[in-house]
This record gives C-alpha cells, structure tokens and sequence, in this order.
C-alpha cells in the first residue's frame, strides 16, 4: 500500500518535509473554533455540572449540549438561505436555549440567569494542544479564528481561554455564514491577502472544501472526540485536506512554526 | 481658582478617586491609534531616514510625514460624503504616496518598493507608555483600536509592536469613516455592548465629541508631540472629555486598572 503526498506529509517531521515549502504563499491562518480550537461539548458538560449543584437539579448536560449544539443550524440554514433576517450565533444559541430549558424541566430561570447560561458559549476551554500550538503559530503568520460565533462571542472566549489571536474574524464580519463563500473571501479581504495567502484549518471538511474552492490552502485537523465518546466524526481526510494534522503543535510543526 | 470635576479626576491617585467608579458600567475601551497610541510622525522619520541612506537621497521626510497625513483627508472626505466608493486607508494612503514621490524627486521605486514604502503606516512605533498602560487596563476591560486604519494595517500594527488588543475594530467594518455614526455604532455592536459600556480613548476632541453624543464615555489623552516640535495641537479638554489622562499609565491609574 503507498500513500498519498497529503499522508506522507502528516506523518513526517517537519524537519524532513522542508516545513512549509509545500505553502510557501501562506501568511495566514484562519482557524475554525467550535470543535476544532475548542471542546464545547465538555465545555458545557463541565459548566452545566456546577448548574446543577448550584440549582439543585439534576440535567443530562451531554444530552442538552448535543440538543443545543445540533439546534442553531435549521435557524442558521434560514439565515443563509434569506429567510430570516441577519442574527448573530449569540441570538441563534438563546432561540435554541429558551426552547430547551422548559423540555428539560428548567423553568425558574430569571433573564440575567438565562442570559448568563446562554454566554457558556464565551467560555469553551480549548483542547490541551490549542493554545500551545497556536502561540507557536503566531511566530510565523497572522492567526485569526474564522467562525460562525460573533466577534464578541470569540473576543470573550479569546479572553477566557487565553487564544493569542492576532485579530478576530467571523462571519458576522460578513453577514454570511460559513460555507457562504462571502464569509471566507470577506476574511481574506480583510486581512489584505490574496484567498491562497490564507490557510482555513478546521476539524470538518465542508469548511475545506468551501474554503478551498475559492482558492484557500486547507489544512485539517480531525478531533474524534468533538461529539462524544459515541458518536465517530470523519476524520478521514479527503481531496479538500492539503494538510492533516493530529493537532495543533503538529501543524506548528507541519508548517515550521518555531518553538 | 477651582478646579473642575474632571481636572480633579485628572490629578487625584486611583487610591483617591474610587477609581473607576465614575463608570461602573464601562466593560471595553474603543481606543484611536493615530497619534494617540502610535507616533506615525517620528516613526515615518525614523524609517525615512533609513530610506535616504539605502536609496542614497535626501528627502526631508518630516514634511514627508506631515504631507502624507494632511494629504488622506480630502480623499477620505469624498469617501465619507459618498463621491467616492469605499476605499481603504492602505489605499487612500497609496494614492497621496503616488503623488508626493515626484514632487520629492522620486521616480525610481518599482511596485514592490512602493508598496512596502505604503506599508510603512502597518510599522508605525507606540509611544513609550502606550502598550505598558494598554497590557494593564486589558486586565480589567476588553480593549480594541477603533482606528480608520484598515483591520489588515491594524493586525499588522498590533503584531510588529506588540500591542495588546483583544480584538481589532475598525471604521472599515462599518465602511463608514470616524467620525461618522456608523464607525462608533458598528464597533459597539460587534462588542455586543451598549454605547455607555464602551469608552471611547483618543487624543483628539473631534473623536470624542462624535462618540459621546451617541453615548460612548470618554478619555482623552492627548498628545502635544503629535504633529512635531513645532505645532501645538489643542491639548486643553472640553465638555466632550469625560475622563482626562496624560498618557495609558495614567488612564490605567483612573481606570483602577491592576499593575
């Protein structure tokens, strides 16, 4: 069995692939961040735990973040498709949020507590690899997250979690959401660059695969763990993967970021 | 003679002033770069003066300077009253540049040169006390530029003299030029903030005035050395200064920002 380019660039170090001579025009990187710079899924089973102490219920928060997460995208989709009017993820996550808390027996919330809930979503906590392998990053290119999530949504998480981005980009900049080819031609008009100056690296190829159509490098970067122990994302990499790293220190490596 | 309220702000320790209890509700400064964080003046001269050995001439780049900053205005102006489309600070910035080169007797720089003689705005040097004062009040609040840079010269700024900001605003996310409602409006709303949770932070009144009548709060910080030795700007406040520092250390003292 041979392997392809793409595979023998993912398993070799970078000191043999002549680090990032393969994208030698890439200035920057923007980064997905739900899944792949972030574990929201443990994220919020973990905050959802101290709820339940401290209100003395007893939510399945696996089950609500799955319920939650997979709730915003028909919201979202109608957006994209112009039949709702422009909302941010913010708005999108309290519509899905105030349908949920009744399902899940949740009715004694005041708004500041329903408002406050709804922000777990500025607080996510990175994978162990993330902030190491961006700071590493960062030596040698402009990074910047290119979301869905709203500029504060992402600007508080960059706080909360210590993200060394060099400047937010999201969407919203847009008002089109990913895989909207405005969302991505936008970000790169807006760093100044050129789309093939600019690497997309996320977990979830239809990011890639978007991005790469309109002239991006695409770099992926699987999670397995994203939705839980029981479901098994695609991490196999495709046509739309021009690089594949298991994490984000082995694309600082990849692509000859500095220790 | 008695001082006013804010003269007494001005001068009083933060231990003195309760500090920041004047603006409880402020969670994010919005914070002018040119000439109030950056000294673009003495950074074109330094850079210049390099330029006249390398490409052995003698232009007189203080002039050079202040030619190339009075010369954007107008341009922009036609921008703003919608004579001119959008265009960029990198480009109106290109336009004067392409005119002021033969008038100084340039006319061998090839594209390349050129450019990166445009960029020399993306290279611009903080005064002494502007990212010491900023790493401390970005403890205490989200800090962001809101410049008319463009967000490509902004990020570059940010990375080449470490300057601290949580995220980068600009008056070419609402493409509508400070000091145009939009410019300000825009920024709090990326912020997903009300306009009195934001302090405006500049070093010119004519910002200040515009934001506070939208219902910023305000910090001037101004800045006698701006435009050289030989002019003096308006540094005296006005009732559109709510808040009066002489530089980022000392608006972090008003602030109660944490050493």
């Amino acid at each position: 069995m041979t392997m392809s380019r793409r595979q023998l660039i993912a398993v070799m170090p970078a000191a043999l692939t002549g680090a990032n001579t393969a994208f030698p025009d890439v200035r920057a990187l923007t980064v997905d961040v739900f899944g792949t710079v972030v574990d929201w899924r443990g994220s919020i089973i973990a905050e959802g735990s101290h709820f339940n102490r401290s209100h003395g219920v007893r939510i399945d928060w696996a089950n609500f973040a799955d319920r939650w997460r997979a709730g915003y995208g028909p919201s979202m989709n109608l957006v994209r498709k112009g039949e709702l009017p422009w909302q941010t993820i913010d708005q999108l996550h309290r519509g899905v949020l105030d349908k949920l808390l009744p399902e899940f027996g949740i009715t004694s919330l005041n708004e500041a507590d329903k408002d406050h809930l709804n922000r777990v979503w500025h607080r996510l906590n990175p994978w162990p690899d993330s902030v190491a392998g961006l700071s590493r990053l960062r030596k040698k290119f402009i990074i910047a997250p290119l979301s869905n999530g709203n500029l504060a949504l992402l600007t508080n998480m960059a706080k909360y979690a210590h993200i060394p981005w060099d400047c937010i980009l999201s969407a919203e900049l847009a008002k089109h959401y990913k895989p909207d080819p405005e969302a991505y031609l936008t970000a790169a008009s807006l760093l100044g660059l050129r789309p093939d100056q600019v690497m997309m690296v996320a977990a979830h190829k239809y990011d890639l695969k978007a991005s790469k159509a309109l002239g991006f490098r695409t770099a992926f970067v699987p999670r397995p763990g994203e939705y839980g122990p029981s479901v098994k994302p695609e991490t196999d990499p495709d046509e739309s993967c021009e690089m594949v790293a298991h994490d984000f220190r082995h694309l600082a490596d990849l692509l000859g970021a500095p220790r």
